[in-house]
């Protein structure tokens, strides 16, 4: 088996719903251009106001993927 | 443009519910006597436990809003 | 009122779902052994991705709870 | 049982004798003004030394309470 | 001489112009209010940027002063 | 001379005197089932407060021990 | 309006002459291939000496920016 | 596939040769009691020195392995 | 002399055989298509395990580049 | 008023009884040879154990003092 | 090329009026006594406050330096 | 038995070879006038690079010696 290199990158997903909402589109996104991402780990979490609700939650997470070649 | 200041207060909401409530639930408490929030971030997030079961969790952020004048 | 000790041990719960599931499964998995568990606190949360999606979410959390005698 | 709120004030005590002395007088003065402090966790331990000597002990903590309403 | 208890509250100043300007507008900011302020420590430095310039520089200090009674 | 393993374990003590009561309780606590505790590090001090004084100080310790064999 | 995901980039500024000059010529680097630079957060001050004078800040940032489509 | 629920116990190796092989002492030590060892992260990298030279590298890690049941 | 900007990307390197070995993979993949890098910093060391043995180190480092242009 | 300039030296006190008595201890020794030591912080709390009790606290601290000249 | 060895030295520089000052008013006071400094790292900035001003800005920094032979 | 004070002193030593012999090295030049060196805990380890190869490590630590007298 072979010694894999990867690569991090670091994204905020916002979302008007949830935590889980935001990383989901975080990686959505990510995804689009990058096939082969692997894992990813929350950095912070924060979000915006509005009218005293949270409006959107912005979740920054950095995700893994492995560098082919 | 003016230069704003902002003030930030820590505040720790619980809900046996979510993180997402916890906090939503701090921030309309925060509302009620403070109109202009306007952004937060997550500090902690702890609960306690009865019967082997989440009984409410703690969730501690800092929220920001400007300060008049 | 007795000086109560306390241990805390760490464990990471995992959930296709949601944050607070993991956090859920791995205090049901704790309760089978340890019966006073009392809180706990996030450590980390991070997870694993297939096909764009998130698979798996895996919260480490730090569990309390009294130590008898 | 009703989801509460709570706030955290950062305060700093000092004390010619011990970090408990300063974190108490911390503590004292705050419950002053307010009445359901509630816990407390300690931020930083400094002082400032005269002749060779720990002259006070500078102990900061942040406190929380329970917001009323 | 008497053991002195402090408060810390946060804020972030904004400035078009330095880091320091930043800091000089929270701290009169505050003043208006609170008249013995003593210390200060930065948080955090941000700011938003607009054109490939920094728009305004956001620096987030703990500012301390003397509780009286 | 061997090449030792040593394993860590977190114990949070509670006293109502003083930051090294907590800890002495917790390790004599830890002492009655592991008879080769060798060091200790302070992880975190924090305490429950009623009627404006520290009524509990609680001190959360990672505790080293030998595993034999 | 939509839910964004923002991309982070990690780049360190230099300048003979400032902090605030340092993190200039960060962003007005990065904003020659990417347009819609959105925030920085600055993650670390260093530099190097000559001659007992700072010969050149260092400053690293994290800038933010839209990720389209 | 089921949810797992992971354990991480604190272990610090040592070793008069390398961080590698201190790493791997914990590791073979903690796998005579437990089957399922699953990974690991470094914690801290000390040592003590005699006569001028590393006498003992000590490297603490946590080692999660998957709670059977 | 110019104020160069620089780039820092995270990646992880990995090997059955040392620290040392992970973080030299993960340089000499990058260098295939950045020809400048100039300095790392290890920011996490972790590892898979199988059988009771490392199987696999897997060390994340930051490489800065210089940004041509 | 002068600018002046102060170097920070990292001292580990130790006593058998208390942690303001390990960094009095560490305070007094510095003492000997620097006349003008102006504060501390404290920045590690260890200890070692014999027979299930605190043998000797290890405190680690920041030591201040202004630099003539 | 031989493996130098470096020492770093912890410094607190003052100024009136800036950040950049302070740092230059710590190093030029080391270069008095050390005169191959290299480089430097921003550990702290805080500052006094006088008058709802800041009358003194307070950085600490590292220095680090050849050791000779 | 005494109650000791230590130093801590923090160096980087350099390496073309391992993070091992990088440390060795801090360690062997601080032993030329420091003769009782007692522990040392790593601080950072970063290194340069040249040709898509480490050129050199650099690796920070602490050293602590007793301090006489």
């Amino acid at each position: 088996m072979k010694d894999h290199v990867y690569k991090l990158i670091e994204l905020t997903g916002t979302s008007s719903s949830s935590v889980e909402d935001a990383v989901g589109k975080a990686i959505q996104r990510a995804h689009k251009t990058i096939k082969n991402l692997s894992w990813f780990q929350v950095v912070e979490t924060r979000g915006n106001i509005e009218k005293g609700q949270v409006h959107r939650w912005q979740v920054t997470i950095k995700v893994g993927f492995t560098v082919e070649g």
